[in-house]
This record gives structure tokens, sequence and C-alpha cells, in this order.
């Protein structure tokens, strides 16, 4: 008898594990202001049962699709204490099993938590590229692509683990929030790398490490008082993902009657005189052909990006995202989602990468944006990209000389149009990033270029953020050599490595006399309000001449940016509305006191951040 | 005895001619709802005289300046009668005087006159070098300038009569609106044919005719159901105006120590973070040091300028105002300025030159625009210059090759930032202007691109403005020529000239080309509601192919415009929304029926205008 009992339990031990392969979320937290979950459990023919809770916990809906291994069940956790609830499934004629199902507790403030902005600098890491802090993971058996250094377009084997063996770098850099590029795990077999084609989106890629690892990130960054920016991707998912052999819904993806991939015209968001089949093809044509297309339009889909989403912030106690195509998503299932997070989050930071060249098309996509507002539309998206400024800084360093709009009037005019943004402040600014060019490379290695375009990104309104690498001068020809050039690996972020530029001993003296701007005028930057959230007052360039001003009630600083090829002397009067009344001031690059009266000098190619308190 | 009378009189009569110089507004109309008139009265001293006037008329406000020899009486017209009103001055220890107002009898209608609009095309005409209808006035004894067709910055004598001779051939060609750059008296010692620095502004120039003479030259136009458009300057006076000697108050215009020129940087309107000093010189520098810049911040010169405006309209019968320099006038001022008119005139139109190259930025200035309410400015005007649209027809019919932004995509980008105007169908729409290089020089000569940019000004939204001698080909180089080059006299439009092309029969086989295309689509439009009115439904350019639809519930007319090197064929099934089951249509160039099935072939570098209808 015991013995028929044991093996009774053993195979329903078997029949649950076989009628179950994934739930997900996997688990909840309990007192989340979204209580009600909606948990997809997928499992042969799992649509086919019947689904009951503890009597606490209520079912709200359930929701069958054409596909019988996937059931939705959403219940309702509000009020219910943290701990494990069953969910029982039973079907007439075989055997009923249940699913423990985990509500955790979450941590105090989780809900209140500060996402980043404009008092960080964030610094942009692509992780294969970065450091290798943990060799043995490098490849994976369960995952096609396995390293190879030596391909540009390969895994090189950067990790979580060599992003944390490095925060002491960034913190003495002056960095305060890092912006990794995606972590989940990318099972293509090429390029997955850029982890942008993700194959399951609840697991770090165990080429990075694991989801604890990723915890562990972020704590060992909090204790540093550094912030970590999740790169999420809505838009698309890898062609490997899991789900892709066996599609909960046939619109869970945008199918076409042939490959369709996207026109990349996102005007067709709000063009008034837009063709349906356009605007179809831009939301719903695939990014590229190993990436499908999800449908956000879909609550199904919508649902379960939201939830993971949330997820990450909670589990990994995130503080931001950084949302890839945003301009690419449904439109209006974007803006739910973005609305959903921030309402579980109200003090959270999300920038959408929108890369549009006109203000008014980018300030569309930001929260409570007057332009957006034209057309009804609030996405509740509380930051954008300030990708006409990084148009004007790829060109404006080469124009030695200044004419109605070439030179440092670029800058100027980009600034002149901020009334169109509803949030000057949560602008990320920046001179390149994973996509684009290095702007080491764009300005050939001149390091006079370098400098002045980091005392504008790092001064000007909004929050900065550079791209790893970019302040030890590295360069990379994306047009010439393709995107694994602008991805090289930091140096000394491998144990082979023959040089290491994480270390003031081990930089060359270029690396040294970049990074040595850059953190000076970072720490500056760190604890000055005034460049945080201070007023911009700027004038209209002369001689190639940029000077701006920023300020608020107790402080001041003046920058200069000389971008002509000749040193120039400024008739300081026509600046008193800025100086309003100071003399002096200090430099805050070489600590030296300057007199402000009358005349200043300034060097060909050269910035001055002068600090008027 | 009577002889004592007699010189009494004589001597009383000479005072009163000493006395007032000028009255302005010369006359007044009753009737109207500006009816509380400011009259300035000029003369000697004459702000020490008292001044009544017949009871049934009201003095609202009385105001002196520092200069004694202005003298600012505001009357209430309100209800009286047309009719002359004394107006008696009297000093103690002087001869009192009088001085007849006369309130003139408003025309029927005059009131709800209806501006040009979207169904009009309008045709830009400098008149000094259009046609030379009355030699005897090519000089005038009173201003200094003198005629000298030799001088491509000389005067060379066309005239207003020289278009009221020339209207059947613009009514043949299919224009029904004129605007004729300024015709009010400019007695600049040089340039002055351009007569933007004017020197009287209630005196058309005796070189181009009398007052009397353009009343009738809208009188002739709307005969033939064309409508005039004013050239008004609201910024700046000439050098040589007649208050320039003896202004009524020292900010009349805007005065700085030593000449200040403006920056011409009109972003400092609107920019969040503009200094003080760059906006004053934007706006009250001069725009260049021989046109004293107004201040339309004084209420006197504000009311000056209003009231002259308005007395144009009700004086001449005009349709429609272009308004110079729009975005460089004081900004309230202008909005004010623009407001009175138009509530004087509710139908009547106002183009502004708004000479920006971003849509956001010329939206700003229109009425009711979405971007101008991010400030809260509305200035009234309802309508603004389609600039971007310019740009791109100067850069992208040279473009063979369409890449991401270049080629007609330009177009298509153009027309999707439509979401920020507030009125499309009040754009002006235009290939060029008298400040822009010719057309015809940027396409050097190549009339398939001159069709192709008329077939769309003429059929996308908007209101199409010509440029004078366009339609025959002509070219001017402005780069390499100066402005001369570019408003070369019209041939045949002088006596001596040895071709006319104001003829069929004077013209060449080239300028029969180009107007024998322009004159077919532009009596097309003429009675076609659908491409005054109708939606605009675009497709994203692909091979440098453009097409879209013009389209309202009764009517829809296709344009596709292949700007590429080769002959195209389309897959019309990607069209299916705009043909909206058409299968055929009439090519309305040559009159030929075709065939919308399956395919369309369209050659290389052309446009078809398809009435699906």
């Amino acid at each position: 008898m015991k013995k028929f009992i044991f093996l009774f339990l053993f195979f329903g031990s078997l029949s649950v594990t076989a009628q179950i392969d994934r739930v997900e979320p996997p688990f909840w937290w309990s007192d989340m202001n979204y209580s009600e979950v909606q948990l997809m459990f997928y499992g042969k023919n799992i649509a086919e049962y019947e689904v009951s809770v503890p009597k606490e916990m209520i079912i709200s809906n359930i929701r069958k699709t054409e596909n019988p291994n996937y059931l939705f069940v959403t219940v309702q956790t509000e009020g219910l204490p943290a701990g494990s609830y069953d969910l029982r499934f039973s079907k007439k004629g075989k055997k009923s099993f249940t699913h423990s199902y985990e509500l955790k507790q979450r941590e105090a403030g989780s809900e209140l938590r500060e996402g980043f902005d404009s008092s960080d600098v964030i610094y942009l890491i692509m992780p294969d590229r970065f450091a290798n802090g943990d060799p043995s993971n490098d490849s994976h058996p369960e995952l096609q692509e396995k390293a190879n250094r030596k391909e540009p377009g390969g895994r090189h084997g950067g990790d979580i683990e060599g992003i944390i063996q490095n925060l002491d770098y960034l913190e003495d850099l002056g960095v305060t929030a890092i912006w990794s590029t995606p972590l989940l795990e990318d099972d293509d077999p090429s390029y997955s790398y850029h982890t942008y084609a993700q194959s399951d989106v609840y697991r770090i890629d165990p080429r990075y490490g694991t989801n604890e690892d990723y915890r562990r990130l972020a704590s060992e960054m909090h204790r540093r008082d550094m912030k970590l920016i999740m790169d999420y991707v809505t838009n698309h998912w890898g062609g490997e993902h899991w789900m892709m052999d066996d599609l909960p819904t046939y619109d869970w993806i945008h199918q076409f009657p042939g490959y369709k991939n996207s026109n990349y015209r996102m005007t067709t968001q709000f063009d008034p005189h837009r063709s349906g089949i356009d605007t179809k093809l831009n939301e719903d044509g695939w990014f590229v052909s190993t990436m499908p297309d999800l449908n956000q339009s879909n609550p199904l889909v919508l649902n379960y990006l939201t939830q993971n989403a949330i997820w990450w912030i909670e589990f990994a106690n995130l503080d931001g995202f950084r949302v890839d195509t945003y301009s690419y998503n449904d439109k209006e299932g974007i803006a739910k989602w973005t609305k959903a997070i921030m309402e579980e989050y109200p003090n959270f930071n999300i920038v959408g990468e929108v890369w549009m060249h006109d203000q008014a098309q980018i300030s569309y996509w930001q929260k409570d944006s007057p332009v957006g507002a034209i057309q009804s539309y609030n996405t509740g998206l509380p930051s954008v990209m300030d990708f006409t400024l990084h148009d004007a800084i790829m060109a404006m360093f080469n124009e030695d000389e200044m004419h109605w709009d070439r030179g440092m009037v670029r800058a100027y005019d980009n600034f002149a149009n901020d009334f169109l943004y509803a949030d000057t402040d949560n602008l990320l600014v920046f001179a390149g990033n994973h996509d684009t060019n290095r702007i080491n490379e764009e300005f050939d290695g001149d390091l006079k270029k370098y400098k002045m375009a980091m005392a504008l990104i790092l001064t000007t309104r909004g929050t900065p953020q550079l791209y790893y690498g970019d302040e030890i001068g590295m360069r990379g020809d994306k047009p010439a050599k393709g995107d694994g050039d602008i991805r090289r690996d930091f140096p000394g972020g491998w144990e082979a490595d023959e040089q290491s530029a994480f270390t003031e001993a081990g930089r060359t003296q270029q690396q040294k006399e970049y990074h040595q701007f850059t953190k000076k005028l970072l720490n500056f930057r760190k604890d000055k309000e005034v460049l945080h959230t201070g007023k911009l007052l700027q004038y209209i360039p002369e001689n190639n001449v940029y000077v701006y001003f920023r300020y608020n009630t107790e402080d001041r600083v003046m920058v200069v940016i000389n971008n002509s090829s000749e040193n120039q002397i400024l008739d300081l009067s026509r600046f008193a509305e800025g100086l309003a009344g100071a003399t002096s001031g200090r430099n805050v690059i070489n600590d030296s006191q300057m007199q402000l009266q009358d005349k200043l000098e300034i060097e060909e190619k050269s910035s001055l951040v002068i600090d008027l308190n």
C-alpha cells in the first residue's frame, strides 16, 4: 500500500511538471498598486483545466486563446499578505494538481524609489564589451553563440561581474548612474552580444551572469549612491524567443504575408496626411528580420510587457529604464505601458529612444508634451533624448568658422526651441551612444574638440549621458567598419589585455588627458545643483564663441566655448545679465581664479567653465 | 474796409496752412468698427493749440509729445454720418483756425470683403520690373532717384499702369490674385525700386502712379474676379521718411548709442533662454542702416500703423496684405495690429513673412497656433509662408537619388509636420519670391524640374504663389549677381523691348513651353475645389517618386512626381486608399484618359496630375 501511494504521488508530481512549463511572472509581491496580476501558465493543453484559488484570492478574469497551451489567469492580490498561494488545476478525468504562487514581501520604500534625474551623469555600457569579470561564463551550453573575441560582431565575454568590479573606477570618474544595454537572454546564433533580440525576458543571459548577479549589481551601485538603468525592449523580441515556436495568439506578433520590414518613418505616428499602409508598416513592420515585432495593441501582450517591466524594477531594484525604439511601438499601447509603470513608481524615470531630428517631433513623445497635446496624445514618458543636440555636436565642432547656421550657432539654435519641450531637465544630452559614430572618431582624435563637447553636455540643461570609453579617447568608425568598431572592448577589461585604462597607472598619456578632464568636470558637476536644475541663459554665438550661464537664486556658472581656431577676446559688458554683478570666478578645470572685468580672453578651440559663486 | 477784411482773411488763411502741414489719416469713413480714430496733426507748434470739435463728435483723448509740432487727437466717430467735421484750433493770443475733417461714406460690403484664400493663385510682381505702362512717370521732380534701366539696382520705370495693361495676360494665365511689392513713396537716393524704405505711407510713389491709379488697379482686378494684395511694412520706414527730421517722440523709432543692426535671430522671440540684449537687438536693431526701425510698443506708432493699414484697405479696396519681416516686429505690437485689422475685416486675409526653417517656428506666428499657444501667444495672423517647403523645393529636384532624408522625401517630411499648423490651407506655398534665388536658376533652366515643382505647389495644400517671370522660365542668379538679377524686367514690359512674353506670338519656343504648362495647370486648379480645400493623403516616397492625393467627399486628384532619372513603374495596389476604387482618370496636362489598374508608368523627371472624377 505504501508503495502504491508512493507511485501515485510520483506520477502526480510528474504530471504537474509536464503540465506547467512556465509561469510568468514567476512570482509577484504583496502590497503592489499593480495588484491585479495576469498570470500566464504555459503547458501542454493547460487551457483545458479549470483553475481555483484559495478563498482569500479572487480570480477576476480567465483568458484562453486559440492556443490551448496557454492560460491567462488574472488574480486580485490586493490586501493579500506575502506568502505562497496554491492555484489548483483540475479537469474531468484527469488528475488535478496545484501550482504554488509566491507573493514576496516588498522592500520598504520601493514604491517611492527616486529615478535618475538631471543631478546624475549616466554612463552607457555595452556589457559584452566593458569588462570580463567572470571568464567562466563566456559561453553557455544552452545558448547557441559562443564567445569569440576576435570577431567584431561576436561575443567577447564581458559580463555583470565585470561591471561590478569596475564600479570604483566609475565612481571615481564621477559617474552616478549606469545604463547598460540589455542583459536578458538573447539566444540568437550571431550578433547576440547586442542583446536586443531577446529569447527569455525573465532571465539574465547566463553569459552575463544570473538574475541574482543583476540584483547584486544594483545593490553594489546603491551602496555607492549610484543608479541602475535597465535597457527595456518593448517593440520586439528575438526570433529565438521561446514563444516563437508556439505563439499564444497569432497576433502576439505582427505577421504579414511574406516578411515586412519597418519603413522606419516614425513621422507616420503623427502626420495628418499619412496613409494607412505606411503607418502600419512603420509600427508593425519588423525592425530587422531577426526580431519579431510585438503587438502592443493586444492587451495580453501589453499586460505581459507591463508586468515584466514592473517585475524587473521590483526584483532588481532598478532606478530607471531606457526604452529601445520607443516611437516604433503601438502608439496607444506604449503610452499605457509607460503610464502603468509610472503609476506603480511615481518618482521613477524612463527615457525613451526617439531618434528623430526635429525638436517638435522628439518633444511629441515626452510626458505632458505641448506638441503631443496637439493630437491629444500623452505618453506619460518622463524623458526623451536630445538627438538634435547630438546632431549639432557631431557637426559643429568640426566647423571652425561660424556662418548663419553653422558652428556654435547649432547649439544655440537647438536650445532656442526648448519651449517645445514639457521638461528640458529631463532630456538626455549626449555626444554619442552605441548606435552612433564614436565622438572621438568624428573629432579625429582631437582632444580639444572632445573637451568642448564635454564642457557643453556636462553644463547645459538636461541629464548628461556618456558612452563607455569616450572618457579615455576611444575611437571607432561605424560608417567604415560597422557597429563592432564603435563597441570595442574597454582596455583592461580582459585579463589578457596588455594595458588597462581602469587604473591611473595603466592609462596611456593620451588616455590620462581625456580622463582627467572628464573626471574633473564630472566631479564638479556632481554637487553643483545649479548645473542640475538651474535656469539656462544663452547668448547668440559670435565669432564661433558660445557663451551661456546656468543660474538659480543662489548660484551661477558661466560657460564659454570658443570653437574658432583663433584666440578670442570677449567684451564682458555684453554678458552683464548673466554675470549679474560678478567680477571674478573660479576656472573649475585648473582651479585658478579669474578676473571678469571688461574683457575675457579664451584660447582657440577651448572651453571655460567658471564658477561665479 | 473791404480791403481790410480781405487782408485779414488772407492772413488768417495763411496762418492755417502754416499751422497744419499734415493730417493723418487724411480722411476716415463713417460706420467703421475702428471708429475711435487718432488724428495726427503736424505743424509748427501745433501742440500749443486747444482743439474743439462739433458737439456730435467726441474727443476721447488728446496726446501731446515732447515735440510740440505734433498733436494726436482721438475722436469718436461712432454713429456719425459721412460728411465734413470742423476741428477748431485755438490759442490765447493767436488767431484760431479750423481743419475740416472728412468722414467718407463706406462702400457697401466693405466690412465683409473676402480676402484671398486657397482657391487663389497669387502672382508676385515687383512693379518697377514688370511693365512700364506710363513712361512719363519714370522719374519725378520731387523724388531723388531717377530712372536708369541700365542699372540692375536702379529704377526701371515699371508702374501700376503697366500692371493694369497686363491684367489680361495674367487672367489668361490663370492667376487670380496679385501681390505686388510695395508701391508707397520711397525717396531713398538709391535702390528705391524695391520700395521697402518708405518715405510717405499715405502716398503711392508717383513713379508708380497715383493713389487713384492704385484704386483703379484694384477695381480692374475685381472686374476680373482677381484680388489685390498689398505688401505692408510695419517694421521699418525709410531713412527719408518725412518724419525722420522731426520725430513725434524720441522712441518713435528704435535708437541706440551708435547704429545697431538687427541680429536677425528671430528665435529670440520665443527662446526660453534668450538674453535681454539679444532679444532687444533682434526686434529693435535696424533691418538695414537705411531703414529706421519702428517702435510698435509705442501706442502712438502702433495706432498710426494700424490706421494706415485700415485706411489702405478701405481706400483701395484691398483683398489682402502681405506683411514684410513680420517676425522682426515688437511681438505684442504686431499681434495687436493684426487683430485690429482682422476685427475690422473678419474675412480679410493677411500673410506674414516669417522666414524661418522649422515648421514649429513658422507655425508659432499663425493665428491660433498650437505652438504659439505654448507661450500664450496668438498673433491673429491668418496666414504664414511655407518656407520649409521652399527649402525642400530648392534642394530636392536637384537630387536624382533618394536617400533617407534627400530627394522627394523632403516634401513628404515637410507635410508630415503639418499637425503643427493651425491652418494648412492658409499657408502660402511657393517656389520662389523676390528675395530668393530664381527657381529656374536653381534648376539650371531644366524645364522638367520646373514642371515638377509647379505640379507640387499647384496641387498640394495651401495657397500657391508664383513669382513673375517664372512662368516663362526667367532666370537670375542672386548669389553671384545680387538682387537685381532675380528682379530683371519682364520681357515685353517696355516699349523698346525686342521681344514680348506677354503675348503668345511674342514668346520664344522655350517661353511657350514654360507658359503652356503653367497655364494649363493654373486653369485646371482654378475651379477644382478639391485642390483648394480637399484633404491631403501622402505616401512615403520610394525610388524618388512621391505620390499623393487630394480628396473630399465628391472629388479626388492623384499626383505622381517622379524625381528620379529613370522611368518608374508603380504598383497601384499600394495606393488603394487614395484611389478609393478609381480605375481610370484624366491626365490633366495632355487631356488623355489613363488606365489605373495594377501598374502605372511614369517617365523620369516628370509629374502626372490625374483627375479621378
